[in-house]
């Protein structure tokens, strides 16, 4: 099957997360910051591309918008959302989509490491 | 603003995944599978959905293909994942990208459920 061949030079098929490197999130108004580009173009992926974030605690994304939605799913720690002019609870188990075009910002509100899946569309 | 309004008539911004219906998976070739569409096109969708798969002890999905991909993020249990002609072994911290057009399936090999991530596209 070559195309899986040819998919496997792009990226192995399964990896592991611990092995996919931490990138400092250094756009202004970020603190605290890492991400993870898990699943990305150069890995293989297509239309979107998965990625996970790390906020140490007290730290947070910039309050900014883009014309992309994002998809979240919260994997643990506790955080909020602010989407728009409202605020949400993030913690394990919640997953929260904010549109593309509002004002948003993730902050982590907790003691541990707030740490969610967050998928955006891939512009082509 | 209007624009978050209208996505609050649609779907909740943040939701907890404990609420969110599981389905029985009917499929021909599927056994002990159920899904949660997390984030749906009905729900807010503009490019990509996200489920959250369970597979009970010796579930599976069927073995198929089509013309989308998956991209896929365990949660937590221990399973594989046949693509095209090699097996992976899937357990938590692992991703997996399953190209358009291969064949593939998941399988729980563990003693607890298998549950994981699986992100695809929204086709227009």
């Amino acid at each position: 099957m070559p195309f899986v061949k040819d998919l496997e030079v792009r990226m192995m098929a399964v990896r592991k997360v611990s092995e996919v490197p931490k990138q400092n999130v250094t756009e202004e108004g970020a603190s605290g910051v890492t991400v993870q580009w898990l699943i990305a173009e150069e890995t293989g992926a297509e239309n979107f591309a998965m990625r996970k974030f790390t906020l140490k605690r007290g730290g947070y994304t910039p309050l900014h918008t883009h014309d992309w939605e994002h998809e979240v799913y919260v994997l643990s720690g506790k955080g909020v959302v602010t989407i728009g002019d409202k605020d949400f609870i993030l913690e394990e188990e919640k997953v929260a989509y904010v549109s593309p075009n509002v004002f948003h910002q993730f902050k982590n509100i907790g003691n541990e490491d707030f740490i969610f899946l967050c998928i955006i569309p891939l512009k082509k």
